[in-house]
């Protein structure tokens, strides 16, 4: 009755990548309110393939493919598709088209093996790839006279293995489809809301009565260094099921204050620029254990020029020195991982490039540099604006490595200048 | 003839959480020489589990299940696996004093329904879990008289789904038994090289001949700008199947030339930071449109600090003048993004720096801010060192999107830098 994905590449049964995609897909069906009762990988091999997919279209009625769709010759999945039913592919010209359109784009080579992503089964839909070059299809076949059972209806859905392909025509083809497929049972509508700087089992015990609730459901989920929490409520209409969100939703913000920082689609980064653009003003950092990434994640946020400024990466103590005029001596004194520093790079920063604020770390990212009083992990976390400058040290442990370290620095720092945005009144 | 795995969890289908235990096995079991062929997963639901151990047995020889033998009522993997069978399940009294001293020793209760942990099919021999309560089994059930095919030999082997207890029972109990089975066929050795600068389709067509070949097998695949050859070889013994990925790998890299940057672990910038480091040069970044992104991806190399200095986030011009010294009539007379601009940029950032090396790139992210002239995706990166600086243009299109081609524009810059290094001799 219900629907079933089914990854294709050698790869996954390798062990040499993580079935990211089926996890993503699972949980898009749970939020379209469409039951999955089976998931299935099988690698770059057509008789197996055929077998799957015939296995498949007799017990669910819409099997989701991922992978398989490139231009190489292991990529099998529309001509095993096909066979699987015994239609023909052709091409489709306007794929061809489409491909060499992209490549001329990108200044590449259109070379003859490429065209071989634009065969599909014959009477296939396309299901377009705005970002990549291998189409998916939408495809119903056609049951009589095959050899083996095919459920009532029953439907593919091929996407490639590229994630942020295979997720951007869900999201522009898939979902609109489905959601008038009739699959669904009964209409979800879904919120996430978005945590920091509270662990994810706190989190729980402080919702546990919400936890247990079953229209709404509330689901935690942890992320890095973000805590999620999923509520997903099922109506019969839209507007019933939204309703039954928004005093959840209240309470759960009332429970958690500051702690909650957006929701959906926001980010600590998307959050803080918001909040500076409100208030016309500017942004810069100094990062020397991050070596970049809390610029990155605030460059990632469209439309961060307007507030986002730049700064310095200053890994090296000479860079501190040099272009954020940290004295030697101070140096010297603390050590660079150290308040008294971290608030010289943050006001340096904002000397420098004269933003508003500034947003400074420095620590030890590991697996080297440790000490007993400095251990892995330790990072010094400055915030400087109109109104001042303060800083604090924080302890990530050494255990989750490097770049987990990097990644919670860049967050925290973040977190740090919303809490005291929010905390203050607008300061000019 | 080869093993499958079944991960049994509604959390998965639910998208809960991603599947990682499939991949360590896979990755286990490829590494053991034991080719398996599909993975699934079902939820908490008995008809559905029995149905998909009763299909793996007609398929496969070794049934590899995870999830499902916890003490509470959703867990039901022991349970449907001797219906499946038809074969009733007892208490193994060893078992259940193992549970009753494992909590005795942690101060836990011992409530009945811990007791459900201690059923298994009669017949079934004990796969012991030392640091968890829930034993797996080793069952090779009697097909006689069974209503459906069932392969010669056909084992199963259960497994929690607590990583942690999985891969110590693995380790200590399945593993020996696996080199003892037979299913292995030979060992494998395995080698994954990296490319830039040449497009998956283009690769796969020169290494066409090879991409045919059955041992050692050569298989590509595309990551974020970078594309990947994975070299398997099979053999009686690993020296000998080593032995046969030597002359492959040393035959892509001649035709690859220099679009072969590294193998198995390398990034492109851990090999750049390697050249330099045998150099005993440093390095600087000046970013614009990256935003911090290439400081990172050097950052994230563990001891990148003795090569990368640091640099400049110039996301706005008044920082590309104030800290990098670009003249604003060179702004103005050629915009941010062109070549005479990020020439002047790395040149700043090796001055305020003192590095022997620096890598700028100035460019539209989009999705805002293009024009006919210069779209979204043109990016130009400059590479300045001791023998001169140089800047070219490059477009990445914009059809997929902001962080894309900051990706691919920290990649490319990286790729640059490391061209250059690999083309002239050490300069001082």
């Amino acid at each position: 009755m219900a629907a079933e994905i089914l990854c294709v590449g050698t790869e996954l049964l390798l062990g040499n990548i993580t079935n990211g995609n089926a996890r993503w897909i699972a949980e898009q069906l749970a939020a379209l309110g469409i039951a999955h009762h089976r998931q299935q990988v099988v690698g770059d091999n057509r008789e197996r393939l055929i077998a799957a997919v015939r296995e498949a279209a007799g017990r669910c009625r819409l099997l989701i493919t991922t992978g398989g769709l490139g231009p190489t010759p292991d990529d099998l999945t529309a001509e095993a598709i096909g066979a699987a039913f015994e239609t023909p592919l052709a091409e489709r010209s306007e794929v061809w088209a489409d491909i060499q359109a992209k490549l001329a784009a990108r200044g590449r080579p259109v070379t003859p093996s490429l065209r071989r992503q634009a065969l599909l089964p014959v009477g296939a839909a396309l299901l377009p790839n705005a970002t990549g070059s291998a189409p998916g299809m939408i495809w119903r076949p056609d049951p009589a006279g095959l050899p083996f059972p095919v459920q009532e209806g029953f439907t593919v859905l091929t996407f490639p293995g590229v994630p942020s392909e295979m997720r951007a025509m869900w999201t522009a083809t898939a979902v609109p489809w489905l959601q008038c497929s009739g699959l669904a049972e009964g209409v979800f509508a879904s919120r996430m809301l978005r945590f920091w700087g509270v662990a994810e089992s706190s989190l729980a015990e402080q919702m546990a009565d919400l936890l247990e609730s079953s229209n709404p459901t509330v689901a935690p989920y942890a992320g890095s260094g973000e805590v999620k929490l999923r509520l997903t409520a099922r109506g019969i209409r839209q507007a019933e099921a939204e309703a039954l969100l928004a005093p959840l939703e209240r309470e759960i913000r009332a429970r958690a204050g500051m702690a909650c920082f957006g929701a959906d689609d926001d980010s600590l980064a998307s959050v803080v620029l918001e909040r500076l653009r409100q208030r016309r003003q500017t942004l810069a950092v100094a990062e020397s254990c991050t070596g970049g990434g809390l610029g990155a994640a605030l460059a990632a946020v469209p439309g961060a020029s307007e507030v986002f400024l730049g700064g310095v990466i200053a890994y090296a103590n000479a860079v501190k020195q040099g272009l954020l005029g940290v004295p030697a001596e101070l140096l010297a004194a603390h050590g660079a991982v150290s308040d008294p520093v971290a608030q010289a790079m943050a006001e340096g920063a904002r000397r420098a490039t004269g933003a508003d604020w500034a947003l400074a770390v420095t620590g030890i990212a590991g697996p080297g540099g440790g000490s007993p009083e400095k251990p892995v992990g330790l990072v010094h976390i400055a915030v400087a604006g109109p109104d001042g400058c303060s800083s604090e040290g924080v302890r990530f442990g050494s255990s989750r490595g490097r770049s987990w370290i990097q990644l919670l620095t860049a967050g925290e720092a973040l977190d740090r200048l919303r809490r005291r945005l929010d905390a203050t009144p607008q300061a000019r």
